[in-house]
C-alpha cells in the first residue's frame, strides 16, 4: 500500500521506464495462448469485449479470413455462419496479447513473444503482414490467406531459429531509444526501426540454413514492410504495461484499446475492468478515391503505444507523421506532444527526443489529469475502410473519448473512499 | 553564357537539385582511375595538392598502411623510405575521386562507383572501413590491412554482384530523401542511411551464391558500420558537383576539401583551381583520454557533403549530432542551419527537412554571401589523433577558413571585369 496515489504512480511509471522488452521467440498463437490450444473455435480480438454482430464490417471481414486460414470454412457464406453460431470471442487483452486494427487471432496464426525481462512476463501480437490487402485492415481473399501461411510456416519459423543464435533474444529497448532520434513515433512511422531490426536481424538469418530463395524472401519481406516493428512495438509495450498494472494503486491509465464500437481504458488502481465509452472516428488524409464518410470508427489495440507514451503521444518525434496525418507542421507536432505532456506524470529517460530538446517520451497518464483538463491521449492510427475487403484508406488521428476517463475517476474515488486509506491527494 | 552571376547560379543549383546519383559498381581503384592504373607508385590523397613531407603524421600514416597493403614495403621503415622518395602524391578530386579524412586510395583498394545518372559522369570514393582502428585515421596495423584485403576481395566482389541483379543500379536520391528526415545529415551521422542501404542490399546478397559463413560476414559488416554510407554520400556529392561545376560559370563553390594544412575551395565560374587558406583545427568532443591538444587540423574530401548542403549546412535535421559534437541541442541546431542559409541561394526541394518546418536542405554556397556575410561553412567532422596510428579521437566542427572564399571572389572580380559581359550584378 502506497501512501499516496501520487506516490503509487511514481512506482508506476518507474516499472514503465524500466521495462526491458526483448524478442524472445517467434510461435504459433496456440502455443502460448492457451484459449486457442484447444479444439473449440476461438478468435481473439481487438478492443474491450465486443460480439461477432456488434463489430464493425472490416473487423467481421478479418474473422471471415482467419476462419478461411483456419480452414474452418472454405467459402464466406460458410465462414459468415459459423462465426455467428459457432465461435466463441475474446479481448486480445485477456490472454497477454494485442492485435493491430481489428486485431483477429487464430489458433495457427505466428505470434512474436515478448518478454518484459525485468519480470519475466510475456506478451503476443501477431506480425505485421505489409500493406495493400491485409487482414487486419479486413481483407481476406487468397492474397491474404497465402501470406498468412507463408508468415506462419517460414517467416515465423526462420526468425524463431535466427533469434536462437541470440543470447536470450533481440532486446528491444536499444531500438526505440535509437529510432526515436530518427523520426519514429512508433505508431503511424517505424521505418527506421523496422530497418534496424531487419539490418541486424539479416547476419542471424544467413547462418540458419535456408536456401538462397527462401532467405532471400525473408530479408525481402523484412525489408519491404516498413512498419514491420509496430507489431513488435505493441507487443513490447504490453509486455511492459502488464508489469505496471501489476502494481494495483494509483491513477495510471495501463490500457487503451479500441474495438469500432467501444474505447476501453484500464487504470492501474481498478485492476482488470474496461472503462468503455464509444470510440471516435479518426479523421486525417485519405489515398486517392476515399475521403472521411467512408472511414471505418476507431479500432485496434494498437493504442497500447500511447498508453507506453509513444505514437500521437510522443508526435514531436515524427515531424514527418503530423503532415501525412493531416495535423500540420513541425509546430503542431510540438503543440500535441506538449498537450500531451500536460496529463502525464513525466517524461521517459530512456526514451529522450531530440526533437523535443531531449525531453523523454511522456511517461504515465493519469486519469486525474485527463478529467481535470478534459485533454484526452491523442492517437496515431491508420484507417479503415467500413466497406470490407478495401483495406486502408487513410492515415489520420483520433482522441480517447473523455466519458471513458470520468468513469474511471468515478470508480477510483469509490475505492479509495472505501478502502479509506489514501487521501485525496493533489498535484 | 548567362546573362548574369545570379542566373548562372540558379542554373547550377538547378544540376545540383536534380542530381540522380547511383551506386552501380564496386571495383579495384586502378580499373577506374587511370594514374593508378600503371607501374609507377601513385597514391591518391585527400585535399588540395600537399607532399608527404608537409602531411600532418596521421595522414602519413595512412599512406604507410597504404604502401604496406599494397605490398611496396613490408615495415614501416621501408615504407617511409619509398614514400619519401619513389610515390607521387595526386588529390583524390583531380581524378573524380574523394577520400574520408586523410583520403588515401591506392591501386587496389575496393572503390564505390556512383554515376549521376543525369550526367553520366562517375565518381569514386573507398568504402568505409567502420570504428576502431581505420586507415583514413592513420592506423595501419595487421587488422586494418586485413581487413582493406577482406574489402578488397570480399566485401567489394559481393556488392558488385548484388548490384548486378538490380536495374541499373541502387539510387541514392531516395535514400538521402528518407534518411534526412531520420536524423542524418551524412556526415557525423548516417545510421538510418546506412540501415536502409544494409537492408535493401540483403536480399540481393542473398541471391549471388555467397557461402553461408560469407554472406552473414557481409551482412554483419553493412549492418555493424554505422557510417557506412558516409562514402556513398561522398562519391554522391562529387559526382553531382562535378556536373554543376561544368558549367564555367557564377558564384557557387563546387569543392571543399581539406588536407590537413590547407582548407581548399573550387568555384563554379573559376574551373579547377585551388583557393586555398591554411586549415582551422576542429573543436568539440573528445573520447575519454584525449582533447583539444591531440586534435590533428582539418582532414577529408568529406567537405563535399557540406558543398552540396548536407553536414554541417543541415544541422537541424540531426538535432542529435549538436550533442555529439558539442555544439549544444535543438536551439543551437536550427541556429546554425538558419545561420548557414544565409551564405546559400536557395533551398533543395528534393531533401526537406521536417525538423526546419520541412524548408529543403541548403543549396548552393555563393562566394559572395560568404565574403560579404563573413559566414563561413560549418564542416562536422571527425577528429583524428595528432599521433600516428592512435585514430579517432572525437568528433566536431570546424569552419572553413574565410580568407579562400576572399581569394576566390578576387578572382572572380578579375574574371568577369576581363570578361566584361556581366555586370557586377548584386543580390
Amino acid at each position: 500500500m502506497f501512501e499516496s496515489i501520487t506516490v503509487a504512480n511514481q512506482a508506476i511509471t518507474k516499472v514503465i521506464s524500466s521495462g526491458q522488452p526483448v524478442l524472445v521467440d517467434v510461435v504459433h498463437a496456440r502455443e502460448v495462448i492457451d484459449v486457442l490450444a484447444g479444439e473449440a473455435k476461438v478468435l481473439l480480438h481487438a478492443g474491450p469485449p465486443i460480439t461477432f454482430e456488434q463489430m464493425t464490417p472490416p473487423m467481421q471481414a478479418s474473422c471471415v479470413g482467419a476462419a478461411l486460414f483456419e480452414r474452418w470454412a472454405h467459402t464466406e457464406g460458410e465462414a459468415r455462419a459459423l462465426l455467428a453460431n459457432e465461435v466463441t470471442f475474446s479481448p486480445c487483452h485477456h490472454h497477454d496479447a494485442v492485435g493491430p486494427m481489428g486485431g483477429i487471432t487464430s489458433a495457427n496464426m505466428a505470434v512474436l513473444v515478448v518478454e518484459n525481462t525485468v519480470d519475466g512476463n510475456r506478451a503476443y501480437c501477431t506480425m505485421n503482414e505489409g500493406i495493400g490487402k491485409v487482414l487486419r485492415f479486413g481483407a481476406y481473399d487468397s492474397e491474404v490467406i497465402t501470406r498468412l501461411e507463408w508468415m506462419r510456416d517460414t517467416l515465423g519459423p526462420a526468425l524463431a531459429q535466427a533469434l536462437r543464435l541470440t543470447k536470450g533474444g533481440f532486446a528491444l529497448t536499444p531500438l526505440f531509444s535509437r529510432a526515436i532520434t530518427m523520426g519514429d513515433e512508433f505508431h503511424q512511422r517505424n521505418i527506421a526501426a523496422s530497418a534496424l531490426f531487419a539490418k541486424e536481424m539479416a547476419p542471424l538469418l544467413a547462418r540458419i540454413g535456408l536456401d538462397p530463395s527462401t532467405l532471400a524472401d525473408v530479408l525481402q519481406f523484412l525489408s519491404d514492410t516498413d512498419q514491420f516493428f509496430l507489431n513488435l512495438a505493441m507487443a513490447a509495450c504490453k509486455s511492459v504495461m502488464d508489469s505496471a498494472a501489476t502494481i494495483e494503486e494509483g491513477s495510471i491509465v495501463t490500457a487503451m484499446t479500441r474495438n469500432g464500437k467501444d474505447f476501453g481504458i484500464r487504470v492501474s488502481g481498478l485492476g482488470d475492468q474496461w472503462f468503455t465509452a464509444p470510440v471516435n472516428t479518426p479523421r486525417g488524409l485519405y489515398f486517392t478515391g476515399y475521403s472521411q464518410e467512408q472511414a471505418c470508427p476507431d479500432l485496434g489495440d494498437s493504442a497500447i503505444l500511447e498508453t507506453f507514451g509513444l505514437g500521437g503521444m510522443s508526435m514531436i518525434a515524427a515531424p514527418g507523421v503530423t503532415r501525412f496525418v493531416g495535423s500540420g507542421g513541425f509546430s503542431d507536432a510540438l503543440a500535441t506532444s506538449d498537450e500531451m505532456a500536460e496529463i502525464v506524470v513525466g517524461h521517459n529517460s530512456n526514451l529522450p527526443i531530440p526533437t523535443w530538446d531531449f525531453q523523454g517520451a511522456p511517461l504515465g497518464i493519469d486519469i486525474r489529469k485527463v478529467v481535470a483538463t478534459s485533454i484526452t491521449p491523442v492517437i496515431n492510427t491508420g484507417i479503415a475502410s467500413l466497406e470490407p475487403g478495401v483495406g486502408q484508406i487513410g492515415a489520420g488521428t483520433v482522441r480517447a473519448p473523455l466519458a471513458c476517463f470520468v468513469k474511471a475517476l468515478e470508480a477510483l474515488a469509490v475505492r479509495y473512499a472505501v478502502a479509506g486509506t489514501v487521501p485525496g491527494d493533489k498535484d
